[in-house]
Parts: C-alpha cells; sequence; structure tokens
C-alpha cells in the first residue's frame, strides 16, 4: 500500500499511483523501443499506436457513440472558451447558464466572437444552487447552449444534464465537464460538444479533450486559427499540429487504470469503469457532507441538490469565519499538510477550505480528512 | 555509458539521459512534497519555484536582456502562426522570408488576420538556398518581419540573424527558432520576438516558449483568445491559464543540463551552456556534411552557406534515386534500424532520409550514423 500523503489538489491534481508508476518505469524506454514517449516523433508507429489506444479506451470508457469525434488539443478549458465560439458560433449568438466563476468566464471571452446572452443565472444567490432548467430563458437564435457541468471553484454540479430537446430547444449542449470527466457516465444524447482540461481527473495540464458531434464540424470562423479549427483537427486526428505526445500517452494509462476499476455494489451487481468510480464517489463526496452538515464548526455553503462530488469548499461556520478565521484556516492547512492531507486551501476568489475528492482519492484519503476535521474541532479551537 | 540506441527524429526528439533519468526518479514524489510534479496545483510554492527556477535559467543560458518577457504557452509553432499576427498585426500587414515549409505556413496563417506579404523566397531553387537579406523587398508599413530561422524539415538554418535596422526597416524581427533554439547564442539586438516549440532542442510537445520585448506587449487584436494574448500571459507570469507544468518541469531540467555542458576549444579556451553546444553541433554537422559531400551514394541538397546543423536532410544521388530509390530508402531505414539508429526517415514532402542532430545527440551518434552509411555504401546497394 501507499505510503504518500493524500493530495486534495483541485487541479494539476492527484494521479493513480500505479500510473506514476508505470511512467517512471517506461521514461526511458517505451516498450524496448529504446526511446521514451517524450522522444518519440508522434508521426512513428509507435506514438500512433499510443495514441489510437488512448483514444479507444476513452471511447470505451464513456461510452461515446460514433458520431463523435475525439479531440486531444491544448489550451485547457481557458483556451476552449475562445475556441468554441470560434467554431460554432457562426459569429451569431449563444446562450451561457452561469453558475459560478468557469461559466461565468466562458460568457465572458465568448462575447468576443458572437451575442453571448446570459439565459440564467445563479449571480443572486452567490453562485449556491443551481437554476432549474425550466426557469432558462433560452433563445431561438442561439447557436449553442453552454453550461459548466461541475464549478470547480464554487462547488456546484449538474448531476443531471440537461435535455434541450425537453425544453424545446434546438440548440447543442456545450459543456465545459473538465473537472468531474470520468467520474461518472455521460448521457451523450444531451450533448453537442463537450470539453475538459486533463489535469482534473485524466492527467496532466496541457492536454485538452474535445468531443464533438461531427455535423458541428466545419463551422469555424475564418479568424478560428486553424490549430484550433476543430475539423482540421478532426480530419488530422488531433495531428494537424504536434500534439501535447507525453500528456496523451499519461492520460492513456489513466484510461487504462479506470477500464481496470470495479465496485460491487450492496445489492452484488459488479460495476465496472466509470460506474464504479460513480460508486465511490457518491461514497466519497456522501461521507463528506454527511460529516459537514453534522459539524459544529464547518459548513458546505452549496444546496445539497447542486453539490458537487468532485471539488468541495467548505468553510469555518460564519460566526466563527467573521472573529478567527484567518488564524484558523492557517492553522488547519499547516496542521492538514503536517498530518499527510495536501493542497486544501481554498481558490483565492472564495478563501476558506477546499477538498478536490478525484477519481484518484482513495475513500482513505476522506476518511483521513475527517478523522484530522474532528480533532481539529475538539482540540485546534 | 549509455546503451539506448541514437534517436535521429526531428522532434519530439532525443531528450537528454540525465533529465529523463530525474524525472523518472522524481515522478512519485518531487523533492520530498509527496506529490509529482503532474500533481501540484501550479498555483502552490513548489511548482511556482519549479517555474521560477525554469525562466531563470532559460534567460541566464540564452542571455536574455530584462527587457524581454518569457512565455511558457501551449499550441507549438503552429498556433503561433496566429498567434503572432492576433498579437502583433494590429491587423495591418507584416512581411514574410520564406524560405521552407515552415516559414511559409506562417505566411499562409497570417493572411487570416493581416495582409501577410512575402518579402522574398527561395521557392524558385526548392528551398536550397537562403535569399540574401539585401534582396529582400521590406515595406515600410510592415508590424514585423518573420524569417523561420531554421527550416526544420528543408534543412536551411540562418547563420547569422538580419540586421533589419541595417536594411532600413524599423520593423522587429519575429523569429521561428523552434527547431535550433539554444543550439548557439541569440544576438538579442536584432529580435523584437522569438518563439519555438519545446519538442525539438527543450522538451516534450506541449509547451511553447515566446520571448517578446516587452514594447510589444499590449497590441492584441480585440478577436485574440484571452489565453494567447502575450499582455495577458506576461501579466500572470504564463499562469493565466493552467500551465503545461510537466512540460515546463522538463524544460527546466534541461536548462540544468544545458548549464553544466563545458567543451574546451582547440586554442584551450572553456565554454560553457549554449555557446558550448554550439561548438559541439558545429563539429557535429562539419563532421556529417563532409561525409555527405565525399560520398559516392548519398547527398545534402543545399547551398552549403544555408545549411542547417539541427536538421540534415539527406539524399541517395539522383540516378541512384531515380532507378532504385523507394526500394533502397526501405532497406536503409530498415537496418539503421537494426543498427540502433533510430527515426531517420525523411518528412513526408521530400522523402529521402533526415537526420537531426539536436543538443542531446552526442558525436558518437553522428559517429555511428556515418559507419553505418559507409558500410551500407560498401554492401548495401
Amino acid at each position: 500500500m501507499s505510503t504518500r500523503p493524500f493530495n486534495f489538489s483541485a487541479g494539476p491534481a492527484v494521479l493513480p499511483e500505479a500510473v506514476l508508476q508505470q511512467a517512471a518505469a517506461e521514461m526511458l524506454n517505451w516498450h524496448g523501443s529504446g526511446m521514451g514517449v517524450m522522444e518519440m516523433s508522434h508521426r512513428g508507429k509507435e506514438f500512433i499506436h499510443i495514441y489510437e489506444q488512448a483514444e479507444a479506451d476513452f471511447r470505451e470508457l464513456m461510452a461515446i457513440p460514433s458520431e463523435f469525434k475525439i479531440l486531444f488539443m491544448q489550451g485547457g478549458g481557458l483556451a476552449e472558451n475562445a475556441i468554441v465560439p470560434l467554431n460554432l458560433s457562426r459569429g451569431l449568438a449563444a446562450d451561457f447558464v452561469v453558475t459560478g466563476g468557469w461559466s461565468q468566464k466562458s460568457a465572458q471571452e465568448a462575447g468576443k466572437y458572437c451575442q453571448a446572452r446570459v439565459a440564467a443565472s445563479n449571480q443572486a444567490n452567490g453562485h449556491t444552487s443551481l437554476p432549474a432548467p425550466s426557469s432558462w430563458r433560452l433563445n431561438a437564435d442561439a447557436q449553442y447552449v453552454h453550461i459548466c457541468s461541475n464549478e470547480t471553484i464554487h462547488g456546484l454540479e449538474f448531476h443531471e444534464l440537461p435535455d434541450l430537446q425537453a425544453l424545446g430547444c434546438r440548440a447543442p449542449l456545450v459543456i465545459d465537464f473538465s473537472s468531474h470527466v470520468a467520474s461518472r457516465p455521460v448521457d451523450w444524447s444531451k450533448v453537442g460538444l463537450a470539453f475538459a482540461g486533463a489535469q482534473k481527473n485524466l492527467g496532466p495540464a496541457g492536454v485538452t479533450l474535445v468531443v464533438v458531434r461531427e455535423d458541428l464540424l466545419g463551422h469555424a470562423l475564418d479568424i478560428c486559427p486553424s490549430a484550433f479549427d476543430y475539423r482540421l483537427v478532426a480530419q488530422h486526428a488531433s495531428m494537424y499540429n504536434t500534439p501535447p505526445t507525453f500528456g496523451i500517452y499519461i492520460a492513456g494509462l489513466t484510461f487504462q487504470w479506470l477500464k481496470q476499476q470495479t465496485e460491487v455494489t450492496a445489492e452484488g451487481v459488479a460495476l465496472h469503469g466509470v460506474a464504479a468510480m460513480q460508486a465511490r464517489n457518491v461514497a466519497k463526496a456522501e461521507l463528506f457532507y454527511n460529516y459537514l452538515d453534522r459539524s459544529s464548526v464547518f459548513e458546505s455553503r452549496v444546496a445539497p441538490s447542486a453539490r458537487s462530488r468532485m471539488n468541495v469548499p467548505f468553510f469555518l461556520k460564519p460566526e466563527l469565519e467573521a472573529q478567527r478565521g484567518p488564524a484558523l484556516y492557517e492553522s488547519l492547512l499547516s496542521g492538514a499538510k503536517a498530518a499527510g492531507l495536501l493542497q486544501l486551501k481554498g481558490h483565492k476568489s472564495l478563501g476558506g477550505l477546499r477538498a478536490s475528492l478525484y477519481n484518484a482519492m482513495p475513500l482513505a484519503g476522506v476518511q483521513a480528512l475527517i478523522a484530522y476535521l474532528q480533532a481539529f474541532e475538539k482540540t485546534g479551537l
């Protein structure tokens, strides 16, 4: 068993130990090729094999239908905030559901390329609950509807994707699923395009996965940089420009690790892959939120129905925070580090603490965190 | 000593063995932090340290003056072909010196954002020599002048950067120095902006280094994606979006390796860092071109004054190539692989063979390649 500390970083984030060990073992010589993966031409048969395996494994894991292309790109979610409207907006309009820091940024950036309209927002309640899809003011001329299906900073998650067709909207749904990709299955019948920076649940920073329905290719604006034109990237199997080869390799190892994961439910049903991860992630999140809800010192400030299973911002109760917040948070963080619980600092825009419970975080990490917080409640105040 | 094969890939390319070994050793636990570099928040003190060290080392190695910013970006040279005009052209005009595949692509892409004019071209001679700067038709309204200072595909290199001021041109010089960065010193007084994909001489694919004079920041077009606005990237120390953290770390290890390299000249002068690499690269290239020039079977097709020290496309003599080219090239490549000489296939647009002699390729690799080709001349025909 591992003796590594538990790393709660929101991203770049903890990776499966088996993935890191394999990457270290193969660093100078991949499968007897005499080359490390970083040293291979992206056009050579060795890397083509790695690429095709990674793509096929991701498709299988996420049950992605054949009418979707899988692209491995660069620039992360922030670049996609521009790349999506450059490819999909046709310079016209798009609707945004603003539910936290990331969807806010997406709407703002899209405004450079089209009319970016806020169809719904939870800003009035401080990004603590999700506006019901029935309340969204969707527009008939929107070329797409954007949501961030898991808000990393504010800790909100759409536990079910909206069904735009049922809402009378024919535009494709775009989801930024960076921080919960591969943590649960996706209903692709509801999705037109999904993108994810790899650095949460899939691998290192510098790889962006884009899953895009084929009919959405080929509509890029003239001003779209060629390297970010989905049609060109798809036509060249993500090798229009030199892809981030090592990052794709690490993501591929993570996909293989995910495929091997199994869980057996209380009813004796065996779950595999992403379904197994979902069961584990539900268990981890329930354990932690239940602890927070019973605590007299700590709290979640997100409405229960909207709470993210991946990113849990949590805080001292308001009165305690007002009195001694800065000193207590500092003491909490330094004590946590000493106890082998790393990177729990909250995002700078919210303060407080944040525990990210990605796929590679075991239940034991959540248990250790709760034990630490319980001890702090008794002796740290 | 190493028993690894010699890897002549044009990029992604061979890395120093010491760099790969250190990366493997630190994969699960960087400097006692309990985290691998891939798992660290880019905002944490551990990664900030890695980043700042890498930037300082690159500045020292390349003697980059303080009025230049160093940015670590994503997308490679192909993305920079759009990002440079998005930031520098002001939507007006830029001049391009077309000397091979890469500068050709740069001019073409820039045409999306400004009037991209060809100030000189060597297309008429098949990209085999460099047009003298005195012959360039530079325009007074050009916002910048672009050259590819080393053409990876066609194997041409500017052994001296043009002095635009001496040519009566006040526009900044932009150099794509992807495939010879850190192989020799740069005279920054002649340069406004330089960019390089890391995957040749510096590290893994997925990191782009941009060195930009401060007065060129802040002029991006409104349609420039925020993630690629040099001013924003500089203001946020390359962390406006999540940077490719592991790639930056590997580049940083390569910078440290480069700083340790020394060579003593025939006159007894000790050279360090990039100057030492230059001496080695001159020696490797001279050895190989001298062999080719004396061979009755193989040849370089580039004018001697324009020959790249980094990328050497070479071919069978025309008559032999016309008679038996495909079969002989196939035989050459499979024999080379068996002899531990990897990735010698020429670029698909030129055919033939190509040996890339980057910093991490030792003289012994060139000697082994020559010995193999000499044996082939005797027994392989």
